[in-house]
């Protein structure tokens, strides 16, 4: 089944990878007036996942987000034109140099082949990583949740025709329909046809990639993030980036879960950042040190300092010093993102290189890691492995760099 | 066994992560010295190397690539001398923006942590693999042959004395002394510890990378090059070529295997071209059409397209056309280095744009793709996989890159 399913995509991805963003661009377009027109068909077929889900026994927010209504169907389309407005990567050169000998070096953007996103019940990633596959010059391989397959054909339907259209080919997007858990495996290990394996899912989902893929993947990872209060913070400053990064949205992987705080200011700031926390709802876990200066702060475990709560719910450490905040963060942090709230070059240079995350912020909140807040136009996740790409990827990062190298007959001597 | 190398290259490396360059740049210095200065205690065990190897019955190229002798001491020092010339890539800004809201964002080379090294019995990938890692701030797993064991061990001795003179942490630089399949396995599955494994063995070690490793890795994979040249090749330009990116060094892998001729030029190119090859002791194998032009070039079945030689025989076809000579590369190429050979931009362009491999040449020898050659000053090895880098790599593939953002206080709304 991959397999037929590699070969197409494989040969669609080497026309691909000579479209120029003219035709790309033509062909995001059609596919978001497509979808829009086929919002009846769309539904039709969301009506038929969401019964399904129902009467296997999703509830909740679980089942809301695999919901399609008119609203969400143009959210999609407008998603595909924003892919289309957006700088064409391929063929961007990002280096480039004169040997010695005369010959001109450079080193260019090239799509990867062929891309896979494994995710979980929601529609709207078929079309949204389609379209940045496409965008980019790779095929797509999308293999979504079983809740929801039959929104993701008829989504992936529309976006063919729009291809073949265009002049492209209707391969460059295929929706993998074996949702079993052997078809995930097999994806992850089909290093002949898969370049690029992007996991958008949770951390059952992660282990299985780390245990077992041998196709090249990038991580989206959990996010563990920490802001660090120093000793030299404008406090008012610290109060409203703590506040943002934990309450903005609680849910999501750039939400801070842990609040350090060095010891020379907790007497003055603990009180009243916990006191703005408690009121927004936050619920805190502390150490002794931050207990006896708040009430109302139930005591932190070490599995306190490691989770990633994803709620209203936040750890609290007071730190004899700026070198034991990193200590922390080295030994919890899950690579993310962290923040520094500090007015001293030293401390926030000491902050950044002492620490190992992708995204590090000074004096702003741990929220900005986002494709869209970076300027990417779009995300299609965000890395928090340390190879290819590291923090929000957009359409660079379905793209590697190549060297073209041009001379007038040069040979080594 | 890994886990407790693991752990203390783990340590080593986040302090080696904020080391200056001067500091590194000291120790590699003082490295380099004192291997000089320890030549006979590196030459004696490099003499229990040989005889244990002897007895196991190796000898010939495989024996001597294992000896060591003053003069292959004094090039690993002066290697490492080189690597203390080169700039730190580390804390290099490869680029900035900033963001509407004032934030500015830089994107920032750092090192990768922890590298490990799968080698063969050659004793200077100690030095050079080790010397690399640290000025990329990374700490060093070296897991060489068992035939070289003693060799890597005093090697490695005299430079983690360097080290610590240097003020830098000995495990920097670690040994593996398990030489078992089993450990080697271990390695490729210790995510916790190993933050890149670059494999620099042959085919059935790659077999192995890519069918076991879970941890992160970057493929220095075979070479089956190849020179296409084209009707509007400047045919002496194209001979010259040829002859030198097969017959200048046949046993690596930037050596060219096959080489494509337009049908228009066959005629005339080709029994010059084969008659400059043979007085040079290449064996040709050919397809029908090339055999009819020139004498004395056996048939060439399939499996000589898909072959890398690393020896004095190369493959020969007449195609029809440029999109066959693409067509052809796509088929049976690895992705490492092809070369074109024309006058013609627009024959250039299609066949850069139409093949995928890391490095492809205009009017060059396939010799070119090196690190030393592009300029890098050293190499860890050429890159045949898409992501993280591809072709030559030198001290800019041992780190990553993450981003800092700097604000003043800024929330998202």
């Amino acid at each position: 089944m991959i397999d037929e399913l590699g070969r197409r995509a494989g040969v669609a991805s080497r026309i691909l990878r000579t479209a120029t963003a003219a035709t790309k661009n033509a062909a995001l377009e059609l596919a978001a007036d497509e979808v829009e027109k086929a919002t009846d068909v769309i539904l039709d077929a969301n009506q038929e996942d969401m019964e399904r889900a129902r009467n296997e026994g999703v509830t909740g927010a679980l089942l809301d987000r695999q919901l399609l209504n008119p609203e969400r169907v143009s959210a999609m389309a407008d998603g595909l034109r924003v892919v289309a407005s957006l700088p064409d990567p391929v063929g961007s050169t990002t280096a480039g140099w004169v040997l010695p000998n005369g010959l001109k070096v450079e080193r260019v953007r090239a799509p990867l082949g062929v891309v896979a996103v494994i995710y979980e019940a929601r529609p709207n990633v078929t079309s949204d990583a389609g379209g940045l596959c496409l965008k980019a010059g790779n095929a797509a391989l999308l293999r979504g949740s079983s809740f929801t397959l039959t929104s993701n054909m008829a989504i992936a339907a529309v976006m063919r025709e729009a291809l073949d259209k265009a002049g492209l080919p209707e391969d460059a997007i295929q929706v993998v329909e074996d949702t079993s858990r052997e078809g995930a495996k097999e994806l992850m290990t089909t290093r002949k046809y898969v370049d690029l394996l992007v996991p958008r899912g949770g951390p059952s989902l992660i282990a299985a990639m780390e245990a077992e893929a041998t196709v090249p993947f990038v991580i989206d990872g959990a996010g563990n993030c920490h802001v660090y209060v120093d000793a030299s913070a404008d406090l008012a400053r610290a109060e409203a980036i703590v506040l943002n990064s934990k309450t903005h949205r609680p849910g999501v992987c750039n939400a801070a879960e842990t609040l350090l705080v060095h010891q020379a200011v907790a007497d003055e700031f603990l009180p009243k950042v916990a006191g703005s926390l408690m009121a927004a709802g936050v619920e805190l876990r502390g150490d002794e040190t931050a207990r006896n200066l708040v009430d109302g702060i139930d005591p932190a475990t070490d599995d306190d300092w490691a989770k990633e709560y994803l709620d209203m719910v936040m750890a609290v450490r007071v730190v004899p010093s700026l070198e034991d905040a990193v200590a922390h963060v080295n030994r919890y942090g899950t690579g993310h993102t962290e923040a520094i709230v500090t007015d001293r070059i030293e401390a926030a240079d000491q902050f950044v290189n002492g620490t190992d995350s992708g995204v590090v912020m000074v004096n702003a909140s741990t929220r900005f890691t986002d494709g869209g807040e970076f300027g990417f136009g779009a995300e299609i996740g965000n890395s928090t492995q340390k190879l290819h790409v590291r923090g929000p990827m957009g359409l660079e990062a379905l793209t590697s760099e190549r060297y073209i190298v041009t001379g007038d007959g040069q040979v080594r001597q």
